[in-house]
């Protein structure tokens, strides 16, 4: 479906062979011995990947907005009250999608580009009728990352749930679930966890857990129903066969596989490339002379880059440029600026040189649109920072 | 993860090595000009292939339960009733899942392995009150068929919307869902569709769409909502790129090839080799001496048979020694006889070697455990059906 063009937009991403690999095989039975084993792994692993010894992992077939109805559908019963923070499309997507179930939503909604101060949160949980409270850790839109941590913390505070969304952030920026008290991060496959899309992912802590337990009314969606799915990954985890729904068996083949690398690299190290890699891509593109959407580098998130583009240079006239000299980008998102910037990604499999393949083409790209700069600037810069 | 033993469950099926490729070719973009265009085929391949010129395609990540979730929740508002006709645990599933959604649901539960009378879906039908019926075409748990022509023509007659649960049976069983005035037909991937596990697909008719546009309430899973995904399914059949969720790329370009492997086979050749296979399989049995979950051979379906075990033979004892000898079979699923009986699947890309084979294979078994047969009278009267 593709040439060897760098598939270089916030998802879905380059894929490692051996994923593709086991993605490819020829698929087994989901009680056959052989699958129990994969997932139970793959289970496993994603506790190690979360950072949450104490969670409990759902992988469901589904794409990321599926992670998000397994978070809301699960712990919002109608009437409770949610606080989404939002960064960007996504926040404004959690949003919509509480409220489905009945919750009375308040927005906290940030200036495009920027995030929403920590008092402003805390003010607002002071009241002390929250529920939950919801935020996109790096929201693809805008390329915006929010700090867990001390969102963590005021949820504890406040005694109000944590949902992350993570679909643009888990296994590549820093996140240490327990650690900072986030009761659900969830996630989708075709980001930094490296396999195509299809699988929805979710850690649950104690705390959510216990929220779900404690309901009075039915779980609103059917198919995202932890009472359903909590059995089947306790059996897969316990190594039994069990049946709710069909699992995307070569899916589950090939996260088991993937999460597999990301262990082999090491969080600490993984979070340390995914660092470098933002920083190197956003410091090319200042030296390019392009703004970006992230109105402050504190918050830029390192998973993905969102530059605009320079005057007189269109997303027509440049991505296509871009993909000649070998690097797929992707167009804008954010309605309010859609057409006027792009995004590259830079998560998961990305190693430095992908990254200097892809400043490379972008410069190409510029030439070719007439934008008038340093040949080689940004490769410079990014390098710099690579080897810094 | 699977060695060459053949995987004759009701699906996952064995899967053409073409399929494979491309679910383990490397990943482009959901946006990528190749990609939209296998995208928008396979929706036009879906039409033909469920024989529904005028519905409406949609192609979603998840599992089969995800379809019935995007039948179940687009078409029932609170208060609306709903009539289940129950051959097995997938009509119970219809059940559960209609009442989540608001729905007043009647059952009509067929006796274990019997279809329900006909006469009596009407009789029920009469009082004119119900919204929506929902049958399984083929109950994978009882292999029991259901014939959806005359129900197709009772929901005419009492305008009541028709949804067919063809998890067991797109692709396979004759179905012809735009003659026969069936409103919604949906199925897995990994079933007579011929693709591995993890996208929901369903075809609605005009009906449908109709009596989901005059809602009055929102649709109560956010997931599934057909408000985020027509315009989507819509823009990729139009060859325009558009974005709600990001689809499953790999198995999104896997479905398309497996489609048009089933067109070049041809819808009637697809139903009669199906008949054939199935009638095939049941002979075999019948010449074993086993009985079958379905109590007549009217009723029994054409992509899988389940055979009760002889006596003094069980589940644990033979269907690894089948394996052994070079199929993988499916234990019982439907609670009240879990242990009693197991499953032959024999769909989608089931050629009459692989039913010989499979048939041998479990000779091989019975004879191991002990049980009496003249060696050969399984494969002889399947041959006996496949060559009449």
């Amino acid at each position: 479906m593709k040439d060897r063009t760098l598939l270089m937009i916030p998802g879905p991403i380059e894929f490692e062979p051996a994923v593709l690999g086991a993605l490819g095989a020829p698929t087994t039975s989901h009680v056959a011995p052989e699958f129990i084993e994969a997932f139970g792994q793959a289970l496993e692993r994603m506790r190690k990947v979360w950072l949450c010894p104490s969670g409990q992992p759902f992988v469901i077939a589904g794409s990321g907005t599926l992670a998000m109805d397994l978070a809301g559908a699960n712990l919002i019963e109608p009437g409770d009250k949610a606080l989404v923070l939002s960064t960007g499309v996504f926040g404004d997507r959690f949003e919509d999608l509480l409220t489905r179930y009945g919750a009375q939503v308040t927005v906290l909604r940030a200036p495009l580009g920027g995030t929403i101060p920590l008092e402003e949160v805390e003010t607002t949980l002071k009241d002390g009728t929250y529920k939950l409270m919801a935020f996109t850790h790096v929201d693809t839109s805008t390329g915006v990352r929010v700090d867990p941590q001390p969102l963590g913390a005021l949820g504890r505070k406040y005694d109000v749930l944590t949902v992350l969304d993570g679909v643009c952030s888990v296994a590549g920026e820093e996140l240490r679930q327990e650690e900072w008290g986030i009761d659900v991060a969830l996630t989708a496959s075709q980001k930094a966890i490296g396999v195509p899309p299809g699988l929805a992912l979710l850690v649950a802590g104690p705390r959510a857990m216990a929220a779900w337990r404690s309901r009075k009314t039915p779980v609103g969606n059917y198919y995202v129903d932890w009472s359903k799915w909590l059995p089947i990954m306790e059996a897969y985890e316990a190594r039994k066969p069990s049946y709710f729904g069909t699992p995307a068996v070569n899916l589950v083949c090939a996260l088991n596989v993937s999460l597999g690398q990301i262990l082999n690299e090491g969080m600490e190290a993984r979070f340390v490339r995914h660092r470098k890699l933002g920083q190197a891509c956003q410091a090319a593109i200042g030296a390019l002379g392009l703004s970006q959407v992230p109105t402050s580098h504190e918050y830029a998130a390192f998973t993905l880059t969102a530059p605009y583009y320079p005057e007189n240079v269109t997303g027509q006239d440049l991505l296509p440029k871009v993909k000649v000299a070998g690097a797929i980008l992707a167009g804008g998102l954010h309605p309010q600026i859609k057409a006027r910037y792009f995004r590259i990604g830079h998560m998961g499999t990305t190693k430095p040189g992908d990254l200097l393949a892809t400043i490379g083409a972008l410069e190409a790209g510029l030439l070719g649109c007439g934008f008038k700069f340093e040949p080689g600037v940004g490769v410079a810069a990014a390098q710099r920072v690579l080897l810094g």
